[in-house]
């Protein structure tokens, strides 16, 4: 297939198209939020309640209905600028109050607390959509899709990029073998994580994060390259270090490489204290793509494919990659698909992100699936 | 310092200023080639010899005095085309005939070869410039060091990219601290070597090469980040694969993680059989520079760098390697410097590039110049 074609319809929601005739109505799913941190005010909100008017700026497929909230005068702010009618405590939402106002949750914050968060959820026959990573440790990962399979409720973890346009299309090339086959993956994902919230917040932590750099910027190289390749790591090596003080409990940066099955490898860094930077870079035997940004939601990414001689490169029209990711979400129950990322591809990711640090601490080559096990 | 003034002189040799009144007259180091291969032929001959004109096309500080090679009517060709007066056989060179007729060697051919070549011509009292990689072995190039060492005379390994001016005026900002403190190396370099001689070169060989894509192009960013980082790599994580029959004795692909003593590490691939490509990315706290191509010599290497919001791009007029390089070793000749990459700088590749297969081989973290020391 010609390179150029993968560009040709690049922003198509092609999960709409694959719904077929189950697609269509004007149904929505309606949506609870489990916390309201910065990034569900400024960036979740606006994209499922606010008056943006384009259509990938806004969700089509869901709404707010009701936040959960520790603090009920932030709350009731929220829910006078959205328009939402329902405010609860984590009390009142553990007890199933209002709960026939919502059909699934969006559950934000510490990741040590995901799980408490989804169980309620599932209880009450919530669906979840559940922000990465998936929990603080593989085991809580597991036993969170165990809670939602015998409830019968949907499990997806929000790794927006799956969704977004640039790496579909990528990753419809990579299955086509338009590159080849899979040789290399370079990515990393950097920033100054104390810019923005200062040396207390959850993420440094070790308890109520599960780790550092690694869990929280460090997933989404590695869950990239499993949705490009479309495979498990077999094992890791890494390295992790935290020069300074802020980072004791957590690894400031980490550097690991995974092993593919079939002969690939990815190299990846990720840190809380660099020049902010986000991209991934995929080398096939026969061409290759880069992707940049590849996991900051924020700006129009770039797709630059070479084959041979070819080069093409396309940055795209703005997606909002919240409402991308809250429509497939929505799109996923009103079809009855499964999502992908569900929370098995999460508790793969939790699988290599423990041997990775058992890696970094031991400097041994570990085998993925085999920590604690 | 402001970023741009690291791009004002772009193409400076500062080699030369620093030299002060040591630098001038017209002086030129005689060379003869040892080896006439085709990168000899191709490259190193039209920029010694050729009818370039332009002050950075052709070498300024020597000329080709004197060929040795195993094939008379290829000498013969060659002499006749580029006007050089002797020509002689490996037994010749051996026994010092014409020894008289030039002051230094570039030794080239298989890396297993390199430390017979460059005895040779220390024991005639010649300045040594060998290719990369030094040789096959670690303790070959120590070898070699302690030959040239003995003998008095000056050994420059071949590592084009540390007299290209990008990665010069790249050093000079990391050394600056312009970047801040590295936190991260990416580097890669690829192709298809079957494209380019064919499944029986010497560089398939593992007793001739010393091993596969890790020796031959791997060693770039591997040296490239020694240069960067002005540091040696205290341990190498590493991975190797073969999947195609050609590749029975070498590695076709690695990846390779270095840990730096400062908490900076390099993460690193190569390829003998994947899209041609070359590049580097350094993340530091504070900023992060592309260079790309970063190891091939034949395009404009273009330099991008990021600090904070500010971002140069700087794509140089061209400048040929090669002439940099001579012209360089014959510089640090006759104004009686040291070159580097000088022979212990390739020591110490070497060092790393056992450590690197030995982790490949048993998964675990192997500290640089452990391994049979």
């Amino acid at each position: 297939m010609d390179l150029d074609s993968y560009f040709a319809d690049f922003t198509a929601r092609d999960w709409e198209a694959d719904a077929g005739e189950k697609n269509g109505g004007d149904e929505t799913v309606r949506i609870a939020l489990v916390g309201l941190g910065g990034f569900a005010r400024n960036h979740v909100l606006p994209a499922l309640a606010g008056d943006a008017t384009g259509p990938t700026d806004r969700t089509r497929y869901c709404e707010v209905r009701a936040l959960v909230s520790g603090s009920p005068e932030k709350a009731e702010e929220v829910a006078d600028e959205y328009d939402v009618a329902h405010i609860l405590t984590y009390d009142e939402f553990e007890e199933g109050e209002d709960a026939d106002a919502f059909d699934a949750v969006y559950v934000a914050g510490p990741n040590a607390l995901h799980l408490d968060y989804a169980r309620t959820a599932a209880n009450h026959g919530k669906h979840v959509l559940c922000e990465k990573p998936i929990e603080a440790t593989a085991d809580r990962a597991r036993e969170m899709v165990r809670a939602c399979d015998e409830a019968g409720v949907t499990l997806m973890v929000g790794y927006r990029p799956q969704i977004d346009p640039a790496a579909r299309r990528l990753r419809e090339m990579i299955r086509d073998g338009a590159l080849g086959d899979p040789v290399a993956f370079h990515g990393w994902f950097t920033g100054h994580i104390l810019e923005n919230g200062g040396p207390d917040q959850w993420r440094l932590d070790a308890d109520l994060a599960g780790g550092g750099a690694l869990m929280d910027v460090g997933v989404y190289p590695l869950n990239a390259v499993r949705f490009l390749f479309d495979a498990d790591p077999a094992s890791a090596q890494a390295t992790t270090s935290s020069p300074d003080p802020e980072f004791e409990e957590v690894d400031e940066h980490v550097a690991f490489q995974l092993e593919f099955p079939g002969e690939a490898t990815a190299s990846c860094t990720a840190s809380y204290g660099a020049q902010a930077d986000d991209r991934l870079r995929v080398v096939g035997t026969e061409g290759q793509a880069e992707l940049a940004p590849a996991f900051n939601s924020e700006t129009n990414p770039t797709l630059t494919v070479t084959r041979g001689d070819e080069e093409f490169a396309y940055t795209g029209a703005f997606v909002n990659e919240v409402a991308e990711e809250f429509d497939y979400f929505a799109h996923c129950i009103l079809t009855d698909a499964r999502p992908d990322p569900d929370g098995r591809d999460s508790v793969a990711d939790m699988e290599t992100v423990a041997a990775i640090y058992e890696s970094a601490e031991t400097g041994q080559r570990v085998e993925v699936g085999d920590v604690g096990a």
